[in-house]
């Protein structure tokens, strides 16, 4: 199944939260510290109480690299523990030369088997192209991005006019002719999200910043719902997976994961 | 020993190069493929013949990745390859939010062991911050890449009538408080690294793309000299690891680099 097939399905199911695995050995619930891995168990039970409720699922490398080689397993084992029919994003924003880019690309898609991936534009096309030749995959790009300092560059105006994150996505746009672009854009930057709503109908948007960065998942529904655009990820990370530190923390991300997709098919419905 | 005291100590001796590391398995020598691990011999064998004339190391992380939890071994082992006086630079182009970021500085200085990092300026300074928050270690920018499609947004021109990258550099300068930033410039970009010279005096400056990408070392070294700037490395990958493939590979890569050693004095002197 492509990755486009793996996302609609879920879309067309009204199912649109993303969950970021941001799993931090320091977050997790204490109990689980005892367990023989316990960033790769917190992960099992967190996919296991939401894989029939979640959109997709985003794994933030740093998370892991940080670990070394034993957190580069974590990552493929949590690859391993989500079935073939959800979608799964490297979140790695990586950007380079177009020969190293191609490694990057390898690395993500054939050795780590990923449907998707974040990737930076700032080097132009370049560094961006050996991930669109992978056409069964979904390569988000950075857009505008949800941290505060999107402000030194990103909405810095260009001679044209634009703001420079305008141009990027006028750029994603033109790179898409086979489907399988997709853009990052900051849910903590609605209005720019509604300003430059007509560029985002034939990407996949993809929406950090959601809970603890402050994004609001309603404003952003009903501005998808008004065009009856169904082509987007709201991804939450914290707020969902340390939504408790009990031993009961699976119930309380499931609960959570639950209300806001209760949130989302009110305003759809 | 900080970063800087590591550069400073090699550049004050007439040594600008820095060996890229970009090894992969389908080009180094054949003889060494029955090695138990093929990468790592390379790597022992090339850092041997290039210590005591080498200003730097760059390892460039994608080559790695793609290998794996394997390939993480191979980054680990091969930086204590490399004794303690001699700079050790991260290629990983990192770039993420604040709270990311923060995971992706104690990866590459604390896990890793790197004295020097490449990051990617576009979502700005929260991305950037975490590393400069290390003192004693050297964060490269990207500033203006080698690759063609710089000219996509790198090379774009804002409002404020100067290109995307000199925002950046002169950004740069602002967040160089500690003295611990660095800016990379494509040493294919020979006209521009002309035209903004002034605006690299107090970094360091990365130059990669000298090789296969096309950069001419005489010119920049000859621009830095007139000005009398030594903060300067001048990368080189592909043209030098790969000078050979034959089992006298290092000491075909030896007599490459002590050619563009030799380049190098020639004009300092």
């Amino acid at each position: 199944m492509t990755a486009q097939q793996k996302l609609n399905n879920k879309l067309l199911n009204n199912l649109h939260i993303c969950v970021g695995l941001d799993t931090d050995i320091n977050k997790i619930p204490k109990h689980l510290l005892s367990a023989g891995n316990p960033v790769l168990e917190f992960n099992r039970i967190i996919i296991e109480n939401t894989l029939d409720i979640a959109a997709a699922y985003k794994i933030n490398f740093a998370f892991y690299e940080k670990d070394g080689p034993k957190g580069f397993e974590n990552i493929i084992d949590t690859v391993k523990l989500i079935p073939a029919g959800t979608l799964i994003i490297a979140d790695a924003k990586r950007g380079d030369i177009g020969n190293t880019a191609k490694m990057y690309a390898e690395s993500v898609f054939n050795y780590f088997k990923f449907d998707s991936v974040t990737v930076n534009p700032y080097m132009g096309i370049d560094s961006v192209k050996p991930f669109l030749e992978y056409n069964d995959k979904i390569t988000f790009i950075l857009g505008l991005t949800s941290n505060p300092s999107a402000a030194d560059f990103e909405l810095k105006k260009m001679s044209s006019g634009n703001y420079l994150y305008q141009e990027v996505i006028r750029q994603i746009n033109e790179w898409n002719a086979k489907g399988n672009c997709g853009v990052v854009f900051g849910a903590t930057k609605f209005e720019n999200l509604a300003g430059n709503f007509d560029m985002l109908k034939n990407l996949y948007t993809l929406l950090p910043g959601v809970g603890t960065q402050g994004g609001k998942l309603e404003d952003i529904v009903k501005l998808f719902g008004k065009k009856n655009y169904r082509n987007y990820l709201i991804n939450v990370s914290r707020a969902l997976i340390y939504a408790d530190d009990s031993k009961n923390f699976a119930f309380a991300t499931r609960k959570k994961l639950i209300e806001y997709n209760e949130i989302v098919s009110n305003i759809l419905n």
